[in-house]
């Protein structure tokens, strides 16, 4: 029996899926069914959308819309968060793709599968050095300019596919816009704005009208979430019915029958040396923002998301994306809040909306090919310009001025120098003032009130005039020693009968090597002018440490003292 | 009166020298004679060889030895730093310049003089950014490992130089290394060990035996730093005696006389564009190892170091070597060691060794000539050998295992993946073990006794089941509020009855855009179960922060509390 229960949380461990089966009942069944038909409605236009904004063949938004997702399911500890293709990741893949070291190598289908693997390679190695604690490295400031300045390229990508337009190159010339602009197709455009208008409409109008009407709440979700699949729909049957793929307006065109077999066959070494340094960034952002909308949804039911779980579900779900011929996926914020407000209760929903689109990639590819871009390029725009957050911004500017930089600095980077760069300055912008808020000390001149050493700017104290008493407040290494360094350099400048300096280290963990030397030197130049230094209250441990060392010998004639009022009496 | 003496300081501000003129006497002006006719003596020698070592002609050594020391003798603090061609920075030109994508531009010399420039303008913009405080990001470990594996380098590519040989390309191959060796030219084998073997002499051994002698300090010391001088007059007069270049025994080689005229002349926008990525580091190195030999010496004679004037101080340096055509300087630690041992009191000491490098190159050029190469390698391989510090890497692994980490990891970095890879990979390692110290809170359940709230592990406290009382030591920000969210939820799960968590905000100084968002969800699941969030003895600072965020609205019927002891009477 114990042996058998104790198998069972092992697996339970790796599987936290099974760990909630345990409680599963007909209720949470029936949600999750609804869950996922709902979901799955979605997935359809939003998979192929995403496909072609990376720059892919549709059917690699499809297929990465199936296994991955259930990988996903199997392994990661969010309940509801819905794997898949993702508008950031594509958009990242849609600029790898486009650079001319990339787009020399050819078959971007094969280098796309090339970033699926390594992203999920890179994922898998994180969970094994148990790199969770990686999200802590990006603050939510760079992560919000990072994601307005990607959704704002991808704006910048999809308006003009509502004409039936390549995005411009015209810069500032105005004439060249005016030429431009008269190259876009008009039927696109009618079917385009059409797509927008309808969709807008399927938004809050239609919530408040279906409220009015007294319908009820589960069928209001699931009307207002239909409105992606309505408008593929309607424009797909406009194009048949007006034959309009003689007017020149862009379709999806051929997307292949059934699954592709599972194949590794995409591996290339020199393609693959060349998309690391990418698929580095990839796997980064597909993990923090799988984080970020995993821990919004698992707050919003008491739920518990473990960092280094999500790092092996979110790897393996991107292996198997790779040899199931899909895009590199992650836990997607449209996706997720559908398939969460559609009332998802386990990971069942996701597992049952990728069996649906299973049968959909078997059963309707042929229909899919008749879908034309300008309705996919309103499907995205709709889900997108969340995303630009300007409130945002000026939210974080005026609570605190430096989170604000961080942010707009992220945003105008992406904008400006491109998205990985963007990113890359953000995280060294925040990570340079982290370095720079650790190199101040928090350090303090005291003297001795009663038994207790206070600081004297605070009380009333006695104080000697060739005694400095310093009382160190937190570890002491190369980050902040030199200021240290300054600091009591300067008070050796006030007071200069100083004969005995007296460290106070009841709050220093630990001494580094750096500051180590530097104290070294620092012990030095005293005894060079005749005064010695000394130390009271060390930790055990940070002793144990210097006892290893000859620094306590060469501080001789200075010492130890257990407690600082042995130091005052001896010295004072 | 007041306008003057007014002007005086301020001058004496930016010309650090002219402060220290106004005590200078007779016996600070015969001592600082003395060391710069002793430093000139070394300068030579190095001046050529480290040229030689960078790949360069012999003559921007020397260059770089007369103006760009001038310029740090007027602008630096460093009272002693001996500024000028240094093996470090030599090596890192010597490897940039053979990068294929750098010598396929051609002309090392314009590459060098691009170099030294970029060098000079990078280091005068983070003077004007005020980021002296850089220094900060370079741990001890990192730059001895950093320090160590390009001595490491540099013996390579020397050793072979005693010999005549070029470093040898055999990887493993035993018959390669073989047919290798046969190459070896024994006269210049001959000429090459001889120096070695002076120079060896004119270490301990000559002290040891002047000292038995009882020749006084002074003259011991002239005496045993003219080893490299004598070292390389005996080598060259014995190739001229013996006719020894017509055996293939390599020599410097021409040298023009005097001076090249000022010139900008080397700016190429491309090339510019190209090594600028190289120019960074070796400023960040120059600076790096210059402020921290300064503050050796200044330490051993109470001075004190400015960093930011050091920044201007070898900017500007450097920008002069730029348009006298020298290659790129930085402080040096056996010539600033030379210059202060030989008893050098002020800047003065290396203005009379540049006035003497300066006739030497207008009168002796047509001698170096003559100068063998494995004289030099001699004389680098033992300024250089010291460096290699194998005894520092072991005792830092003992006192401290990730600084020994960090160092092993540099000095292999260096020497595996190459000198500006190495650093990198340092200076992310101690920054990102840095970050994650940082991202452990610190952080007690407290309880209260008496009128004093207490942490529960040390004291006998009155503790509350349906209340969580939790201190936080320090500022709430992006890199640690995800452990601080971990200890919460871990520590409600150990108290399920809890109604009301307290956080007593004491030490905390400052909570930032990504700790609030983070607070935002923390409170709304606790409103969610039913619990409230509460603030106590939060600083007025971080209040009015709040204030401008609707967080403290959302927290009701959570409150904030000026005392603990209120949050305790009221909902204990």
């Amino acid at each position: 029996m114990t042996d058998i229960s104790h198998k069972q949380t092992s697996i339970s461990q790796h599987f936290p899926l099974l760990a909630g089966l345990t409680t599963y009942d007909r209720n949470d069944f029936s949600s999750d069914v609804f869950a996922g038909i709902i979901t799955a409605i979605l997935l359809v236009p939003q998979g192929i959308a995403y496909a072609i904004l990376a720059g892919l063949p549709p059917q690699m938004g499809l297929y990465a819309s199936i296994l991955p997702p259930i990988a996903y399911a199997l392994l990661g500890t969010s309940r509801t968060l819905s794997v898949g293709p993702v508008s950031i990741a594509a958009i990242m893949v849609a600029s790898i793709l486009a650079t001319p070291a990339v787009s020399a190598l050819g078959n971007p289908v094969q280098n796309s599968l090339i970033l699926s693997a390594e992203v999920g390679i890179i994922l898998s190695i994180m969970a094994m050095l148990r790199m969770g604690g990686l999200v802590n490295f990006i603050s939510h400031p760079v992560l919000a300019g990072f994601t307005s300045g990607a959704a704002l390229l991808i704006i910048a990508s999809q308006l003009p596919q509502l004409a039936g337009l390549k995005p411009p190159s015209c810069g500032l010339n105005a004439d060249c816009y005016r030429s431009y602009l008269q190259g876009a197709n008009s039927y696109t455009l009618i079917i385009g704005s059409g797509c927008l208008a309808l969709l807008v409409f399927f938004g809050k109008p239609l919530t408040i009208v279906l409220k009015h009407a007294g319908v009820n709440l589960a069928l209001l979700t699931a009307i207002s979430k239909c409105g992606p699949l309505l408008t593929v729909v309607l424009a797909t049957t406009a194009v048949a019915y007006f034959n309009l793929d003689q007017q020149q307006v862009a379709l999806v065109g051929q997307v292949p029958i059934g699954l592709p077999e599972l194949s590794i066959g995409f591996i290339d070494a020199k393609a693959a040396r060349l998309l690391l340094p990418n698929s580095a960034f990839i796997a980064l952002i597909a993990y923090v923002e799988s984080v970020a909308i995993a821990k919004v949804t698992a707050n919003l039911r008491g739920q518990k998301i473990i960092p280094n779980k999500e790092l092996i579900a979110l790897g393996v779900a991107n292996l198997v994306a790779a040899v199931s011929g899909g895009m590199p996926v992650a836990g997607g914020f449209s996706r997720t809040m559908v398939n969460f407000s559609a009332g998802a209760r386990t990971q069942m929903a996701m597992i049952i909306a990728a069996t649906l689109l299973f049968f959909a990639v078997i059963f309707f590819s042929p229909w899919f090919e008749q879908i034309p871009k300008a309705a996919l390029a309103a499907i995205i725009l709709m889900a997108i310009y969340r995303l630009v957050r300007v409130s945002h911004i000026i939210n974080t500017w005026r609570y605190d001025r430096g989170d604000g930089i961080a942010e707009l600095v992220t945003l105008l980077g992406v904008l400006i120098l491109g998205i990985e760069e963007g990113i890359t300055l953000g995280i060294i912008l925040t990570i340079g003032s982290q370095l720079r808020k650790n190199s101040q000390p928090h350090i303090a001149v005291v003297g001795v009130a009663g038994n207790q050493a206070v600081q004297i700017s605070k009380h009333s104290v006695e104080t000697w005039h060739h005694l400095l008493l310093v009382r160190i407040e937190e570890s002491i290494t190369f980050a902040n020693i030199h200021s240290i360094e300054d600091y009591l350099e300067t008070e050796l400048k006030k007071k200069p009968n100083t004969r005995h300096v007296v460290l106070i280290c009841t709050s220093v963990n630990d001494i580094d090597a750096t500051a180590l030397e530097a104290l070294g030197h620092f012990n030095r130049s005293l005894q060079q002018a005749g005064k010695s230094l000394n130390i009271s209250e060390a930790k055990s441990k940070v002793l144990e440490k210097l006892q290893k060392t000859d620094f306590l010998k060469q501080m001789q004639p200075g010492q130890v003292f257990a407690r600082t009022e042995d130091a005052t009496k001896e010295l004072g």
